[in-house]
């Protein structure tokens, strides 16, 4: 029988698609990198991922069936197993689009739908820093918090597929709005989003900082990433706002801790780029708040795949999500 | 090859030692109820946990060989894998003390300890209220607040056999002191203990209410089980506590629906009789507070098993957790 030797990664965001070719160890052949252009409505964001996926197999020098599957990572809520996206909020439009059947279809290639937190935690699992560990915890820290759980070496879906909500665990009852509708939630708190918005309400108090100088005054350009470069200046302000966030995400996580105990957490995203002003509190808060047996035997880590995390997820995902599916007819000699 | 038809169920808690031979379909052949007595240290609580298992067996007719397996449901923290009891709170001098080799060896039968949650977990998903149902929740709400995690059809123990700690994730992270030494865990907010705590605060302070007059002026003599009589008999301040109580420990809920996916959260323990009381508070909090698919996707149910799921959930335990053991020399003929 030939092997099957490659699968097609898409990760599909609200503003970028990413799409590679990838082989069983998370080598990556060739990729492609373009605008999603969400606004201009899902056939043509479709047609992009399509022509994206020809196009790396063509640069690859693959074959439609030298590819054993496509995984698909994208932004919830989906029907995981309907392969149905389900109005994603930063994709209009896409209301109940049958997302798995129309890759699927426009390939010829097997397909697989998965949730981009879980598909970049099983991506970390397989091809990054969680290789070989059983119990893992995934956060993705950027604008929002998302992640997924790795539970006995799988990844974990629940009852309908739609397990891992990390950002949404409440940790302050009658905290900020999230923009789930529930208040304190994790991703309110600590999420990139949650720091401008605490940086934006402080300048607009008129309080000094380097905040305000840094956005030239403009509120508008207040961003996580800029209140991170004000606390590297030294800023007082900008650091005790990145300090509360981050308390709360090791707030968060010890209690994940507490409950998973996981032999490693994982944290990728944007956030992680600030290093020590994230690990430092929440390697601290699981310290001082989950049971000490649990604290010690969990390691903090960063990310390994960085800005690859999203393709080889989706990548994972159809190396390892994809069902097995009935031999196709006339495609080769049969085993044994 | 001769069937072992039976397991023995050992529930040790602070105060009482339950014990039971119970068959494959969760029936109850004979069961013996004891005190702890645990002031008198772990030989003679030992001593007391052999006599009972020794008697059940008398009383049911059932022959050492007969019984496959003993599970032994104890309060943590344990060491499962070692079968090793380290220093639980409410069993004072049990300090590294090897449980699982001294009722092993006591009775010539093999043991598998487990945690009291994790037990009752696994007894209410095989006997009770989750028979069937692949992810499930249990959480027991009395003098603190435990539970277990069915995930997959089993129970999930993390890396090191000590996940589920469902009483300590964290729901007000500057809330009160947790007997576990972190603040604002879920048992230090919901707990029968939390309740009885508030109650006695209220009640120092001179509020009026019918708790004060139900407990003589006694302070000592307040309970949660009080402030529910109180509660029922409409005082206002008892209610006002029980419902901030109970509104608590739907948000920690809610953030477990978030995080799980469960199509079933089974509530059982102490608390659980207050009856709608409890499940109202903690069924509006997940429909509030979820994502709408994940609430809709779980029911909240109230144990089946009342005062046997502890020795019910040992016996699960033997049946289900205990390691296949190589065939004993001499003991039968072989299969196959």
């Amino acid at each position: 029988m030939t092997q099957e030797s490659f699968v097609l990664g898409i990760d599909l965001g609200g503003t970028k698609i990413r799409t590679a070719v990838v082989d069983r160890t998370g080598g990556i052949l060739a990729h492609d990198h373009r605008e999603t252009a969400a606004s201009e409505g899902p056939q043509a964001v479709i047609g992009r991922m399509l022509d994206a996926a020809r196009g790396v197999m063509a640069q690859a020098g693959v074959a439609r069936w030298q590819v054993a599957a496509v995984g698909v990572g994208a932004p919830g809520p989906l029907d995981i197993e309907a392969g149905v996206a389900l109005s994603p909020p930063n994709l209009p439009g896409w209301d109940r689009l049958p997302l798995r059947q129309l890759i699927e279809e426009g390939l010829g290639i097997p397909t697989t739908l998965e949730n981009d937190g879980n598909a970049a935690a099983l991506g970390e699992h397989r091809f990054g820093a969680g290789r070989g560990v059983d119990h893992m915890i995934y956060v993705t820290a950027s604008t929002g918090i998302g992640g997924g759980l790795i539970l006995g070496g799988e990844l974990y879906h629940g009852a309908a597929g739609m397990a891992g909500e990390i950002g949404h665990t409440i940790i302050l009852p009658d905290g900020p709005l999230c923009g789930c509708g529930n208040r304190g939630c994790l991703e309110a708190l600590a999420s990139g989003s949650a720091i401008a918005r605490r940086a934006r309400e402080i300048v607009a108090h008129g309080v000094p900082t380097r905040i305000a100088d840094l956005a030239g005054g403009d509120l508008g350009l207040i961003t996580a990433r800029l209140v991170a470069d004000a606390a590297r200046e030294g800023d007082v302000e900008a650091e005790a706002i990145l300090s509360e966030a981050m308390d709360y995400l090791g707030v968060g996580l010890a209690s994940l801790v507490n409950l998973f105990n996981p032999a490693l957490v994982v944290i990728g995203g944007g956030l992680a780029h600030i290093g020590e002003r994230l690990f430092g509190p929440v390697r601290r808060a699981i310290k001082r708040r989950a049971f000490p047996a649990q604290a010690q035997a969990v390691r903090v880590v960063p990310a390994e795949l960085g800005d690859h995390v999203g393709v080889l997820g989706a990548a994972a995902v159809a190396w390892w999500e994809t069902p097995a599916r009935p031999p196709c007819a006339g495609g080769g000699s049969t085993a044994a």
